[in-house]
């Protein structure tokens, strides 16, 4: 591998074909980043041969991306903007992508779609939480065709673990920023899953749904 | 028990007959969600026997739901909407509501009218931290006619030690947010409860005055 | 109430008639006391009505206690030395008492013991943690007849809010110090259950099944 | 599924059979338990199919376990008893486990002889951390025959991301509880595996090397 | 002031004579020092007027120290070796020891022989923690005639805030590192005392009995 | 002492004579208060000997407490309104209040302020922190006049122990606020302060000049 | 020396000559200072032989100094303000400053000009995080003239250990507050910088470019 | 360079020749691997130029090593095992070490020996704590010849600031685990070094003399 794979805007070095060498796509996260660098670092990543994606996009930045790039699509819910994504590819086996309450919508959705963006199918399964089991139980034929398992889940984060064991695949713990008090904007829930007391749990950071996503498309490949 | 007994709103799957089961209603807690969901959400469980209720409600989602839900009521100083609350129930017994200072007043407010709501008498004792013990102390007899007390304390939170040497019923302890620098927004305060020299002291989340005064309801049934 | 109901050994002001004021005794909590200290105390509470209660006890005092005094009885794997218990009064519901796993057994029997001593009915369930979910769904029935759940749980403490949303009773979570790496002896099965998005759950701090078995008893009263 | 799966020990409710419901066996994590319990616990595993795996096994425990069940093997670098593992399934792809350093190596057995018992090949590269990166670049070529790879490091744990930037497959990291001072035993490991920028890495407990053998397998299925 | 009134050791730079700047003497903090070490500084500080202190002194050290400086004076529960004490000084107030609990005494006896070896009266009061606020209330007449008073408490450290609460002089809270759990070897007590809503505390180390000794005999001067 | 001393609104109970028992003034902490409540309050604690103090007055506040009474003053930097204060005490020592740095100055003025409004005299020594040392030892003669000395200082807090070994009173010490990074809102200096290897330090809490001030004033008494 | 060198304003005392006594100058850190003390501050400094530099400036309070000021320049990028700097020093070998990230661009700007204004020459290579470790590895052979290198770097903070293994100068590493989640504003990268495995790694602040500048410029004197 | 430098012994991969690639030799921290891996990379190590060193040696593992080499030599108190130091090279100006209190000495010696290890001058300046300052300003002609300061200091870790604030080159700061309660092992002093107000300080880790050692040796090159 060379380092001419990079190309080099004095601020940034962007890499466009990372996805050949590593199955994933460079990512822009967005905060910290003016719009302008921004609009920069998608010019240089479109010119590989895509997908690009920018996460954490704020409204404006999403607006003038859109503007600049027409192949440029916005998903607000998720708060990603994504460029030439991978058709999906068939398989016997989809991700699914659960939630335990309603806020933790947009982290599953940046997860789900990640995944759909690298070309898998995704089954959603929201609002499953703990505190009424019996919902989630419902689900347990769905899991058996899941390559991987993603759980998006803040306050105590427990959903991962009785995910964990109910399934036969791995499953990617998201912690999320939802909660209050002694949550401490998610570190609980991600203390809850990594002591998870089912082995085939692993974690990602807090609100880290793009993250989940790569690796749920890395497993299913 | 089925899963039939969950509405699937797609972002949401509610439970209106919960208190059935539990006891306690599905409350809605509005951090996080939008406020079409919580409308559609607060719609789903009104098909249910009630008490329906919203937790830490903003002032605009509060008036959207009362013009929506005539049945509705908000209680501002509480953060509650709430509908079809059950009767007050007689009993030789109350649950007894206290504060350490004026500031964890919101905190207990939700707590009493929690209680209320699933039809428990109140007794309110506020602004009896132990800077001023003797204050407190005056109140040993209303305490001998209490089924739990829920003590409200922010700061160090000694009230909850203190109580808890002075009552024979359950004390439920609510840390608050109430303080500043080594206070870390109610974990100095949570600390101490948790670590209280009184055996009668169990703690729920920072600021949770709803599960406290679920809890309490619990007891005096 | 008069302070003349306390002995002053100099070291310690013992309160041998506590139970009549609170329903619960004062219980030695032994570590950092000496042998000879125990004993003192100890010999002092059995001038009340009983029970007398000695906590995490180490075998050698509790030879010491068993010599000493007849009427006192090691129960080791609970670290408790008991003298005077109450006789077992009659209800209809009994108190709950749960582990997530076999090395919870010490907190449990402590939670257990204590709620015996002081005369109620005890029904524990072992190692029903939520790797296998199945194994605690089979109880369903058994949680009916609960006047409270104790919970015990290490590594990521999701025993809690799962029970929590099955009963319809309080549920009291103790957090245990089994786990390892980021478990921080407790810390993190504390935190689980304190963000527990179920309403009905309070917690009290690692390891302390005595609290726990007073709260449940006082609840069942 | 049903209950009737689980054994009940009255101290335990051992599921022999797991590895036909979730892939991988339920394993026996020893700290806490008495030898006693770990034996009849083994026991009742064996009636499955096995494997039967014991974690963290105290070298006194194993030599019981090993004269009790002479199926029974310990591997004592990686603190494992081990009986009936799967026959090794052929594979374009193999399991790769690294070290940062000399110290992380029984985590690091611990992973690789749980992916080997559960059928899978391994590839070790050990004491290859960032201080050094060329030994670790002069490995790329392995890495391509990766289906996932373990990464173990303690101090900084900086060698995941790096690793993470390397491969086309997951990458599963395992912070250790080697180090000192600020490392506080792991946790500046674990968090900085947790914020790694490699979109491809997820983050098991602190030494917990079992888990990550177990995600390992089951990403290689 | 000359740096002439140091004695340099080599491995350390004593001042014999600190009391006479500072009101105080210098005082031998044992932990981390060689017998060696410590038999050579506590003769050089014998040079000047006395009194000369070691504190936390293992109990074989203590011997030595007795054996080679007849002068020396082992106080066994507050591990503390004393020589040249002040005489004591007549006033009209007193400094006030509390302790909370039975486990508070070496901590306490060291405040309270610190500030008699600085020529202060002091009254001991211990085990009034507030789980039996009565003991504590008995004790108001006492306090009027405290130049301060010292409180020595774990677990919740409540006390501090309770006796800030009564008293019309200064409070030095020491939080002593009794407690299991979230008690975090004191930390827990440590916030609850700053965090106290009584203005006249101020708090010192963990189980710094020494330095509260200091600062009540520097009030009462 | 009896209960009729506190006056009850409902919503607080206030002690408008505390300073005859306590020796200061119970004071109003306004965050989390309403500008009713206050002014409520204040009116209160009006009816007392005086003086009144309100701490952390927004200026919105404060506006409407001089409006209402005229007899209130409003020192901005300080952030206090203040009513009735005691006339200045002749003594031969003062309070001593330092800075160690610019940043510092709201604190040590609640402090000084505070100290003042209860009669004592006060010197200032502002922007003395130790990264230009010999600012501070010029000052050496003024703190021989001390009774009691407050240092301000946030960052690394450093500045308190060095005080702490050049006087021979009491040294307060008050964390503050300012600082940046890994500084966590004062909690470094907080910890700084706490662990002063000066034994005549003890601490309040993060910026907290009011408790600092009562404390002086109580020493200096 | 003598305390004459430092002028009195009140609220703050400032040492116009520092740079003569310590090499580097006093820096304005402008946080918690109102623009009329940030003025009257700079103005003494001007007083010296310069540089004068205010770091973390407001925008607007950059503007008031720029007006006022006419040798001061305003680097905004940086949020420096600076007059007077020293002349570029010839040197074999010059300060090179790295960033892993975009975000990290302000650090390292306020790096690179405070040792361009110390008169050091710098040599900038931004945007080389590891997830693509071959942008960095192209660098070797200028590392080589290096004298020291400064590492900027939030997330994981990875970078400066790899670095630290190629070079063979002091390497001070910047952790930044870019990340979300468990990063928890910077203190993530704090650790793993501290916990290096490279011997060669020293740690300022976070966020703290300045201190890192000045430390280059004193190494490369 | 070429990744053949490395020696590949299974469990280690040694870089003898690491001093000319960085200026400084690979070492083996001791802790976390047995005396036959010491003894084996030991080995490995001899076969370049040197010098060979050892860190945090366990006594029984140094009297293996110093068998088995006849160059090696045991530095005690350092816990160093040292082998073909490099010869002392002649500068004008050498390297300060200097510590707070007596228990610092093991970290600065482990300090001191490296650098002279590296063939530096070392200047030894102990016990200079901030409680008596004078002691240390009576060194500021000494300071003066540093290329650079080494401070080790446990407690709260001020030396570092003031030292910081006396000498015109680099600081580097070791926060040692001297101390108690609140110290929690070093990391109060980590903070304090880290916010420190003077901006010439850089920090290692706790009890990290080697890298400080090595640090100062390459800053006087």
């Amino acid at each position: 591998m060379k380092h001419s794979v990079f190309e080099n805007l004095g601020f940034a070095r962007t890499e466009p074909h990372r996805i050949r060498r590593q199955g994933f796509p460079e990512a822009i996260y967005c905060p910290g980043k003016t719009d302008a660098q921004i609009l920069q670092i998608f010019a240089s990543l479109l010119k590989g041969p895509g997908p690009v994606m920018a996460t954490r996009v704020r409204s404006t930045t999403a607006r003038a991306l859109c503007v600049q790039f027409p192949e440029a699509k916005y998903h607000e819910s998720a708060r990603l903007v994504v460029a030439k994504p991978l058709r999906r590819v068939r398989k016997r086996k989809s991700v699914c992508v659960l939630t335990a309450g309603t806020a933790d919508y947009p982290m599953a959705e940046e997860a789900a779609i990640t995944a759909e963006v690298l070309g898998r199918s995704v089954t959603r399964i929201y609002d499953v939480g703990v505190a009424g089991i019996h919902r989630l139980l419902s689900y347990e034929r769905v899991f058996s065709k899941a390559s991987s398992v993603i759980v998006c889940a803040g306050m105590e984060g427990a959903l991962a673990s009785v995910v964990g064991g109910l399934v036969s695949c791995p499953v990617i713990a998201v912690p999320t920023s939802i909660g209050y008090g002694s949550n401490m904007k998610g570190v609980a829930a991600l203390l809850t899953m990594m002591n998870s007391c089912a082995a085939n749990v692993s974690v990602v950071n807090i609100d880290n749904g793009f993250g989940a996503g790569v690796i749920a498309s890395l497993i299913s490949k």
